[in-house]
């Protein structure tokens, strides 16, 4: 794999601006992918993110037996597979297989990475006392992989009912803020 | 005021794609802007969102106290403004009158709008049970605005450290996601 380990002080710059993700799964032999786009920044570090997984979702049950999961950064290549991806469910097929997508090793989770994606974040399941009120999961990060020669990426940002809005120029203003 | 109210079920629309939000508090006779990345939908209906503020912030207090506030959207004409309101405290400054923005009358809240912002969202605080842990609330949208002129909404999504990303072109897949 052509990536690199990611400092983990920078996770919150691949979060903040909002991009849609693909979180994968895996429990025993049940492996998962889901479209994802409520998550935030919780903490800087250790980084920390919040995210929403509605009890409906196959990946609920997995997440919730495996307290691992792997949050994959897509970007506008992978766009129709994106929508594909949110379109099915995992209780019926591989969405590995039914998207042409490949599952690379992660080091500390047992869930996989989505190789074509410009940035992987392996994640530990830390909190679920918002699950049942809010479907709300806390997830750390504690490994994260990125591809450097992705210097702008074209992350993809749902406008809902499948309008994606893709990431524009990015402009640099003097600021204090981290 | 030229915007419209924007039907509540379409709420998650704005906030989805992650745009950086200004948030007006009022308590008594204070009030704050603050610039904020840390959010998510948390349900489409009521709209529902999570929010991190930091306990440093003086918006902070003023949201616990008053149990209101409203999410502003800006886009890139504002974004000098944006990281200005970031880099200097509320405890110090008015920064509606510092910033040159300029504060409207909400209907259900008593925090106001920032008129110059293409959307404004007043919401209430629901839950507080994660402020002293993560530093998270949970707010409920009771009154949605937006400025229809507004067609393709150049928000600003945070890279860090200054850098903002633009929003860019918005393509359209089929798709049965809401």
């Amino acid at each position: 794999m052509k990536k690199k380990a990611l400092p983990l002080g920078k996770v919150y710059q691949l979060i903040e601006p909002g991009p849609v993700v693909m979180v994968a799964t895996r429990w025993r032999d049940k492996t998962n992918i889901m479209t994802m786009s409520w998550h935030m920044m919780v903490e800087f570090e250790p980084p920390t993110l919040a995210c929403i997984i509605s009890a409906n979702n196959y990946s609920f049950g997995l997440l919730k037996a495996s307290r691992e999961c792997v949050i994959n950064i897509p970007t506008a290549e992978l766009a129709e597979k994106v929508v594909r991806c949110g379109n099915m469910s995992g209780r019926k097929v591989d969405k590995f297989q039914a998207l042409g997508l490949t599952p690379a090793t992660a080091v500390s989770v047992s869930a996989p990475l989505i190789a074509e994606c410009y940035a992987n974040l392996e994640c530990k399941l830390v909190d679920t006392r918002m699950a049942n009120k809010y479907n709300m999961f806390i997830l750390e990060v504690v490994k994260a992989w990125i591809d450097r020669s992705v210097k702008q990426p074209r992350t993809l940002h749902h406008r809902g009912r499948g309008a994606f809005m893709i990431a524009g120029e990015t402009v640099k203003l003097p600021s204090r803020m981290k």
